[in-house]
């Protein structure tokens, strides 16, 4: 079964060791303690195209990522000059890595343009400081504890007599169709919000919401859900997020998965999600 | 099948009427809109038990919830005095609600929660302010927009040779049992977080890992999703989360289920997530 992008990094993420002042000190003497190099925060590849890791310093602040198989793996906190951005050449880059270390990568990319974008307590409004070995943030005035924040977002299909719904962004590439997707909302369950997405993006109003798979997406920090809706109608009404959307059918999304030319459109890439659930549906999922 | 408790709410939300101040005013004027009536931020019932409303009043800032057969519905913006903390008494009140009402309380009890913990910009410091009709807050210094957090927990059941297993925090009352639950963090999937959390709670292994259902928990803004892992062992390593946990057979879930006093612990309510996943095992799922 193919895997979603950005899982499968496999390591002891050790929360007990977070709060733990003498262990994490100890982890970090260790000789065999790595440090994962990052352009501000896109990943830098070795020769062979894996993830490179220095040794760590003393003048880098720190984020612990775990311990792979007991040795322990950590990531710089960096200063972005900017966030909620993405540079698209990440995505050349990621196309080269392998899901073990996109996985890695992508929970250092996420935690740093979190830390980036919350230096100051959302209650009181003074200047935090991390804290948990870089799994949250402390107000020293106010005494708030903060944590990473992860935005669960919907992603799905509706089904409409064996063809599903494809759209696109205006800031999509060319060709590029996938998906629809939005953020889930406070008061509402996932499969209310599927619905409610696919309705107000597209007019199709789906029932038996079912789920397939989850992956995390580090620009920012998603927790992107895929499912499937079933459509009575294939009528659409789109809103303005969206240039244009269709109803494509088995042959078409083969095609676009095979990478044809000829393919009515271009397929999102192996690591985002929308390619693991148009993979899985022509499986029959 | 049993639904999870506070969804069905019903509303149009509306997403298109947020940014669009004539229109929100133009429904603000309505003579048909209603507004919430709320005990700082529990709910109030009228003598049918159900959600009481009142009219809209000029000195009350609001909340959009959303269109009900077209009729416009507002929830207050309420000051808290403290936040993060549940008063247990709410929930002998939500054991007496319908399910459309919890679900229409629990999205405005998540959104002022949200508010009163968000006056302050965590980009720059400075105070913000309510925008999109009540579903974001904008810096009018750095101009930063924020959104209304939810925070995606997994909560789930391992299964060993028709067992599963169940867990005690310090906080329960006494004699209740719940499936074990967690944050989902960045950088994993929802599968990962679930086998992370049952290994580090329980020291459960667990594979095959199978999604349900979800909910909206307004406690104060998570997104419940339940699932279910198979466990190749039944030995147990407790984490000081838990005060303790046990396998359960199905004739212990049915009269825990149930209410039969005889049972060998006391379930989650109904209106929990925890007693649909419990009811769906049950049935098989």
């Amino acid at each position: 079964m193919t895997q979603p992008g950005f899982t499968g990094a496999g390591l002891d993420r050790a929360d007990h060791l977070r709060l733990d002042p003498e262990r994490l000190a100890a982890l970090l003497a260790r000789g065999d303690a790595l440090l994962l190099e990052l352009d501000v925060v896109d990943p830098v590849l070795d020769q062979d195209n894996a993830l490179s890791w220095g040794p760590l310093n003393e003048a880098t602040e720190t984020l612990f990522l775990g311990l792979e198989d007991g040795r322990p793996l950590f990531a710089p906190l960096v200063q972005m000059e900017q966030f909620g951005q993405r540079a698209w050449s990440v995505f050349r880059i990621l196309s080269l890595m392998r899901p073990r270390d996109a996985a890695i990568w992508g929970a250092a990319r996420s935690l740093n343009e979190w830390h980036n974008r919350h230096g100051f307590c959302s209650v009181c409004g003074h200047a935090t400081a991390p804290f948990r070995a870089g799994w949250g943030r402390k107000c020293p005035n106010c005494e708030a504890e903060h944590f990473p924040r992860v935005d669960p977002v919907v992603i799905m299909l509706a089904e409409h007599e064996g063809r599903v719904l494809l759209g696109r962004s205006p800031h999509y590439p060319p060709g590029r169709y996938s998906a629809l997707a939005g953020f889930v909302e406070p008061g509402e369950s996932i499969e209310e919000a599927v619905a409610r997405e696919l309705f107000e993006e597209a007019g199709v109003v789906v029932r038996d919401v079912r789920y397939l798979t989850s992956q995390p997406w580090p620009f920012p920090g998603q927790l992107m859900m895929a499912c499937i809706g079933r459509a009575d109608s294939d009528a659409l009404t789109l809103d303005a997020e969206l240039d244009d959307a269709f109803w494509c059918d088995r042959a078409g999304v083969e095609a676009a998965l095979a990478g044809d030319p000829q393919a009515p459109f271009q397929a999102p890439p192996p690591y985002a999600i929308a390619n693991t659930l148009l993979t899985r549906w022509l499986d029959g999922a």
